[in-house]
């Protein structure tokens, strides 16, 4: 087996064999969801916590189907709530929790680093459910293993990455991810969405959608994060789809089959068409929140092997 | 067997004969409840969820524990929080959650027919847990169940419905049922809360509730639901409790071992007087929420199975 | 076994070899958690309910890990939002929930006597999560399980409970506990946070700290409850921490070896100081969590054995 990570906090420190061990255990768990029984015991006797100090209703619900299809004891913790209020730090709340002897812990959180911080205080698995504009690991490699599905790989293919690319964590671990694998990536938006900053990554950009677009294999829509839009510039809905949405009109600039995804929920009519969102024969978005599940049933079990292991080797006691 | 359906949507589509059998099954499992094992795997390595965009504690409660007693793996989600503030249509939060291959799909929802809709779009069996003024079919299932096993039989037997019968699809589904099984079915209320278009229904309608309560073999009270009159008459608690508040004198014109029934939760002092439904020889209300739990059991189990037999069939692939 | 109680509703009405019964199991327990896989089935079967009229991330995340290892069925209600708004009284909603048919009911409540009240209602074992300013029985019993591990037994030790000792739950079960123990206890705080009342648990006042850390064993610091001081004098932080908080020269007043507790969420700064706080030759706070699960597995197995034994016997149906 070639995955080492005892943690799951980004795809920056993943070596491509490890995203690949990963995407073939998920391609397994993918078959045993479409299954009328759909459990195994890869987790059992585990404890499973998801923290999510940001609500994710979507994200938390596929990380909790994952714990409970593999058998772990999952307990979800509201945490906006409860002991922030009572002023109590993160780290406190850490400690607190890893006293309990959790085994796999998910935590997203608003501020981009908070999960690294914490996963550095604790004595289990951590796994990043997206950590304010820096990573986001599962959702670039549920993305994966969709691309790998639909086009039958995972490298030099042309990929789109188009839309609120400042404001997403998501945009950043597709890049990091993508351009592992060897993909050619562009970036395609307004300017003011596009921060020069990632250039380092080696991608193209585009101010034009109909040129970025031009004989991709995939378009990758974002979700226009307005929430995140602290005092900067807002673009009007109308004004950002007609330049920016995806429409067939534009789709028709990249290759004839090529994949068009959104990592949800979708602005209808802001970022995307609802027809082509709804097009079986070219969006894969639904494929992309099931592969999501199975994506997250792998990284917790593989987590969960090294974790074993470790534990098996003389250790001091917490 | 003589269940046929596919989801549980309301009482209208159930013949007689699939009711019977879904109350036999329940009988059974309101044994199992009251053991100390209380556990089976009719549903193990199943999912289901609960969606409910309305708040309902008791009614996911009882939903909850049904589903976790059968051995599924279970997820509540609280919907209002959720995708809804982001601004996703109600069709794509269910075209995500159905991606994520559910099995069993509870729903609650403000609007009539919400559940219908959703229902259209995924590939799971649906549970309709009250759509608006609509339906609420396990609540009046588990009121028939109650009634079967105080009274021994489902037939023949005089009913009086009182109360806010306008706002109430708690009413609606007991009216259907209980029509069907071939009850005679009275309406007691004020005009403003009693619609004309129930006649349809069959039903006796009377503004005085001594006269409603004549003879009845079961007194059905409803909770006056303040939170759905919107802009219309709302009467003071007092004169509402003096003309159609359930009380001893009132009662006393039904039969003598008529039983008392409320859904729940009660206004105690509005529709009816705290002692009567405290009286364990007339009211039936703490075994109505015990045959809740028995009747959703009995629901999920028979649809799990028929679910089962439509995936054998050769089928398209999600 | 000497465990004898149909609830964990106080201290107080516990004999001592039933707490060290309790205890004994709990360091089972703690031994269980430790290990790869920490499941038991010693509640399998059987329904635990969580109900939490006051909010307790912590409190409830240990109730919910302990039962979950237990192998029990474990359902939370969030009872602020919900049942409580509909105008509906503690007895109807305990009711309810009664004939949904749970084992182990854990109560949390703002006001003092509340559980015991809901104790005499229902079928089942009822654990109290704390009462107002009443008990918080399985607090007491952490405290007195990390103690014992600390210091190898749990009797004749000089023990100082400090602070806001007026609004708290946990110094009262505490006090109560320690003294059965035989065990010296000391009372440390302003006047106006120690009522004259608690002299009749034969514990020594003493308004110096330093006085009153003089060669204590245990010191065990509380937390401000700010939240419940309503209308009285609230001291400023920054003198109570001059006055009463935790730092390193007044715990030099204590034994060498004494060892530092907080029930949580601390306040640094204002009750304890940080350093002493991590101070792992000091503080045994995060092993007070970690005691914390394991003394609510115990407290549910005993009372689930005695409430199995007491339905073996001929019983009225509910």
């Amino acid at each position: 087996m070639t995955f080492r990570q005892k943690h799951l906090l980004g795809i920056e420190p993943l070596h491509p064999t490890e995203i690949t061990t990963l995407l073939d255990l998920a391609d397994q768990y993918a078959d045993l969801n479409r299954r009328e029984q759909k459990h195994s015991d890869a987790l059992s006797g585990l404890t499973q916590v998801n923290m999510f100090f940001e609500n994710s209703t979507r994200t938390q619900a596929s990380f909790e189907l994952a714990g409970k299809r593999l058998g772990a004891d999952v307990m979800n913790m509201a945490m906006q709530a409860s002991s922030i209020k009572k002023g109590e730090t993160l780290i406190d709340t850490a400690m607190t929790l890893n006293a309990m002897h959790p085994d796999l812990l998910v935590v997203r959180h608003p501020h981009s680093g908070a999960v690294d911080l914490l996963a550095q205080k604790v004595n289990c698995a951590v796994l990043n459910a997206g950590d304010g504009r820096h990573e986001h690991p599962t959702q670039a490699l549920l993305d994966a293993l969709t691309i790998r599905r639909s086009k039958g790989r995972l490298h030099r293919l042309n990929i789109a990455i188009c839309g609120d690319i400042a404001h997403s964590r998501v945009a950043r671990s597709n890049l990091i991810l993508l351009g592992k694998m060897e993909n050619r990536i562009r970036l395609v938006g307004p300017p003011t969405l596009v921060p020069a900053q990632f250039a380092e990554f080696g991608a193209e950009v585009y101010e034009d959608m109909r040129e970025g677009l031009r004989d991709v294999d995939v378009v990758m829509m974002l979700r226009l994060q307005k929430e995140r839009m602290d005092g900067g510039f807002i673009p009007s809905e109308r004004e950002y789809y007609h330049r920016y949405g995806l429409d067939a009109e534009k789709l028709s600039y990249a290759k004839p089959d090529a994949i068009v995804m959104h990592p949800g929920p979708m602005n209808r009519g802001v970022e995307i068409d609802g027809e082509i969102a709804d097009d079986i024969n070219r969006s894969v978005i639904q494929e992309q929140v099931e592969m999501g599940v199975a994506v997250r049933m792998a990284a917790m079990d593989l987590l969960a092997r090294n974790l074993h292991e470790a534990r098996a080797k003389p250790r001091v006691m917490v």
